[in-house]
C-alpha cells in the first residue's frame, strides 16, 4: 500500500506476461478511483491483461481491492442464511423473479442487487420497473430493514459500492478490453462479495443468446469465480447452463413478470422451472435449509404449492412500493397497443430447429425494449409471448410467437428478426440439456 | 476520413489480430490530435499494438497519417541532394556532428533535425549545445536559408512538425509501449519524411547500449523504415551497428564535440571513423555524387585532408550562434572541475573483454551529464575520455578513462560504475565487427 509504484512499471511487467504482486494490483484498483492510475494508463493495462491474463491469486487480489473501494454491506445483524444468486445474462432469463421468493420461502435470505439490461439481454431492476410504483433504489438501511422482515429484497447497486468497478466497466466498455474472463470474474464478484453475503449461486450461461458464445469459456469463468469465491472464504456453486433459445415462452419486461407469476403458482413452463430448481436448489444447500437437490426439490414444491413463494413475492412488492394487485390482475402491468401473432408459413413442416436467442433479443430492442447505450429508457410493455421451443411441432399457421408492440413499424421490423430467428427441420431434434455441468 | 468510425471497433479489431484500415489507421492519428480519440482509447490501441503488431502497409499508412498531422517542410528551392542521418542512439555516438560538415563538404546537402538525450543515450542537441551561444532552436525559414548558404543546418524539432508524434509518445512513454518496433519506425520516420529530404541514412544499433539489445529486432526496424521510405518514395539506406561498448573514446558533451573535432582534422579513432565513414558514404551514394562506397572514401579523405569538412563544421558554427572558436581552443567549451583517472588495479592481466555501453552511460547520468526525464537540464561540461576500446592491453596501472566531474561525490559514484563496467581477459578476446548488415 505503502510502497510508491509507477504505473507503467506495472504495465510493463503485466505486458511481458509477469505475474503482479498483491500491492501492484491494489494500487492499480485504488489508483484508478483516485486518480494516480491515470485513465491512459489504466486502459493500457486492461489491454495487457487481455492480453496476458490474470492467474487464480492475481484475479482474486483484483476482486478484493475493488470489493475495498467502497462500502461492504454488513449484514451480521440479519439472521439466518444469506445467500444470492447471479447470472451473466440471457434472453427470456427472469429467474430472478422467480428464485428470490422460492428461495426465501424456504428459509433462504437472498439479499439481491441486479443490474440492468444493456444489448440483447434483459435486466432484473428493468423486469421489476414494469410493476407500477416498485422502487429497486434502496438505501442500505432500508434493504436490510426489508430482508429481515421479509428474507429478500431486489435492488440496484448503490453508488456506494463497487466504484472501482463503475469505473473500470467505463473503461473497458470504450476499449475493446470487456470480454475478458479474469476482468469479468473480478467485476461480477467484486459487487456480490460487496452484498454481504454467507455463499452464492452462479449460472454461467452459453450459447448464442449468451455473453459467452463457447462453453469452454464459461466454464473458464465458472472456475475462475468459484475460486475468487474461495479465496475469499464464501462458498460458490456455478452451474453452467444453454442460452441457445429464450428460457421460457416470453422475453421482454410485462411477459417475463406475468411468466413468472405464473410459475410462483406452479404453472411454469419446463425449461424456466429446470433451471428455476436447479439454481434455487443449490441456494437452499448452501444456505443448510436443504440436505441435497431432492430435498431442496420437496420443499421448493411446498412452498408453490401452499402459495408462500407467491406469498414472499408479494411482500417484495409491497415492501418497495410494487403495486401488488398486478399478481392477480396483469392488466395493470404496461401493456402494448398492438399484439401481433406470427404464424409458421404454408412452406413449414416438422420441427423447430432453432429459435435464435441473440435474434430474438435484437428484435426486441427493435420493439424499443432494450438498451443499446446504457443512457437509453426501455419500453416496458414490448416483449414476446408464447415463444415456440425448440423440438415443438409445426405446420402451417402454427403460432410462433406473439410479438407485444407500441408500433407498427417497429412491430414489422421485429417480425421479420423473428422470421429469421426460428429454424425448421424435417426430423425431431435431439434434446440438448439445458442445465449442464456444476463447478464448484 | 469521412467515415464515421468508433475507437473501440478500431480497438478491437487489432486486439483480435486484424488488419486496420487506411481509413481507420488515419481516423487514430487525426483523432489522437483532435481529441476524437480519447487517450485512454489511444493506449489500448497503442497496447494491442504492441501485442499484434503492424504489418508493412499499415505501418506506412500510420508514418504518412502522422507525417500529416503538421508541417512538412518544403526544400524544393534548396538546389543539390538533401539527405539526413538518423540513429537509433547509443554511448558516445557524435557521428552526426562528423557526417554532417563531412557530408556537406561533399556536396550533399544535410537538414538535419535530431533529438536530446534521455536515459543513457546522449542527444545531438545537447552535444551541439555545449558550444557557446549555438542555438538548435531555429525557424523553419532560417533553417532553410542557412541550409541553402552552408549546405548544413543541425536543429531540434519545431513544435509545427509531427504533432500527432508528440502526443503519442508522450502517452507511449508512461503505458509500457515504447519498444514496439511498427510504432518506433512510424515515430522516427514520420519525422524524417517531414523534413524535406530526398533520401535518408539510417543507423540502427543494437547491443548492451543501444535501445535493441537483440540484432534481429534492429533488423526488423531496420526492415519496417526502409519499407516505409519506399512506400513515401524516398530511398532508404539502414546500416546495422553494434553499440557493445562506447563509440569513439569520450563521452558526455565538451568531450564530444572535442573528440568530433579531432576527427573532422583527421585524427579519430577507428571505430568511431569506421560508422562515420560508412554512414557518409551511403549519403553520398544516395545523394548522387559518388558511385559507390570507394569512391565516396576518396571524396571524404580530401574533404577531411584539405580542412573543407572542418571548414563546413565552423560555417555551421557561425551561421547558429556558436563560438568557432572553441574550434582551435577546447578551453572555451564547458569544462569540468575535476579530472580523474581511472586505472587498472594490482589484478588487471591480459585485455579489455568488455566496456559495458549502458553502465557507462549510468555513469555519465550520474555525474549530472544526462537526463532521466526529459525536463532535466544536462550538464554539458561533465563526462568521459580516454575510454579504453575493447582488444587493447591492460596491466595494473593502465588508464582505463578519465572522468570529468564537477562534484567529488558524483565523480566518486561515477568511478565505481564505470569500475563495474570493464571486465578484462587474459586471453586476446575475438573482434566482433562494428559496421555489419546493411538493408536498403
Amino acid at each position: 500500500m505503502s510502497a510508491a509504484f509507477f504505473p507503467q512499471d506495472i504495465i510493463v511487467k503485466k505486458r511481458d506476461g509477469g505475474r503482479l504482486g498483491r500491492d501492484e494490483i491494489e494500487f492499480f484498483a485504488r489508483g484508478v478511483a483516485d486518480g494516480r492510475f491515470a485513465d491512459y494508463q489504466a486502459t493500457a493495462l486492461l489491454m495487457a491483461i487481455f492480453w496476458r491474463g490474470l492467474d487464480a491469486e492475481e484475479t482474486a487480489w483484483l476482486t478484493d481491492a475493488m470489493l475495498r473501494s467502497g462500502e461492504v454491506i454488513d449484514l451480521s445483524d440479519v439472521p439466518g442464511p444469506k445467500v444470492d444468486k447471479h447470472s451473466t445474462g440471457g434472453v427470456g432469463d427472469k429467474v430472478s423473479l422467480i428464485l428470490a421468493p422460492l428461495a426465501a420461502a424456504c428459509g433462504v435470505n437472498v439479499p439481491m442487487m441486479s443490474g440492468r439490461g444493456l444489448g440483447h439481454t434483459g435486466g432484473t431492476l428493468d423486469k421489476l420497473e414494469a410493476i407500477p410504483g416498485f422502487r429497486v433504489g434502496l438505501e442500505v438501511g432500508e434493504f436490510r430493514a426489508i430482508l429481515r422482515r421479509n428474507g429478500l429484497a431486489m435492488i440496484g447497486q448503490t453508488p456506494q459500492v463497487v466504484p472501482a468497478d463503475r469505473k473500470l466497466y467505463a473503461l473497458r466498455d470504450v476499449t475493446g478490453t470487456v470480454e475478458c474472463i479474469p476482468l469479468i470474474c473480478a467485476s461480477i464478484m467484486s459487487k456480490k462479495l460487496a452484498e454481504g453475503i454467507d455463499s452464492l449461486v452462479l449460472d454461467v450461461k452459453s450459447g448464442r443468446g449468451a455473453f459467452m458464445k463457447r462453453k469452454e469459456d464459461a466454464l473458464a469463468l465458472a472456475r475462475a469465480m468459484v475460486a475468487v469465491g474461495r479465496a475469499a472464504g464464501k462458498p460458490v456453486v456455478a452451474q453452467l447452463t444453454a442460452m441457445d433459445e429464450p428460457l421460457g415462452r416470453c422475453a421482454g419486461h410485462t411477459t417475463e413478470v406475468i411468466e413468472s407469476v405464473e410459475c410462483l403458482r406452479g404453472r411454469g413452463p419446463a425449461d424456466l422451472m429446470e433451471v428455476t430448481y436447479a439454481l434455487t436448489g443449490h441456494m437452499l444447500v448452501l444456505g443448510g435449509v436443504a440436505r441435497d437437490q431432492a430435498d431442496a426439490r420437496t420443499r421448493m414444491d411446498a412452498a408453490l404449492a401452499d402459495g408462500s413463494a407467491l406469498g414472499k413475492f408479494r411482500a417484495m412488492c409491497e415492501a418497495q412500493g410494487g403495486d401488488p394487485r398486478v399478481i392477480d390482475d396483469f392488466s395493470r402491468l404496461p401493456t402494448a397497443r398492438l399484439r401481433r401473432e406470427l404464424r409458421a408459413g404454408a412452406d413449414a413442416h416438422g420441427y423447430v430447429a432453432e429459435v435464435d436467442a441473440l435474434k430474438c433479443g435484437h428484435a426486441i430492442m427493435a420493439l424499443g425494449g432494450g438498451r443499446a447505450a446504457v443512457t437509453d429508457r426501455v419500453d416496458h410493455a414490448v416483449g414476446l409471448s408464447d415463444i415456440i421451443k425448440v423440438g415443438e411441432p409445426v405446420s402451417p399457421g402454427t403460432r410462433l410467437c406473439t410479438i407485444h408492440a407500441n408500433d407498427e413499424t417497429k412491430a414489422a421490423a421485429a417480425e421479420q428478426m423473428l422470421r429469421s430467428a426460428i429454424r425448421f427441420t424435417p426430423t425431431r431434434p435431439v434434446p440438448v440439456p439445458l442445465v449442464q455441468e456444476v463447478v464448484r
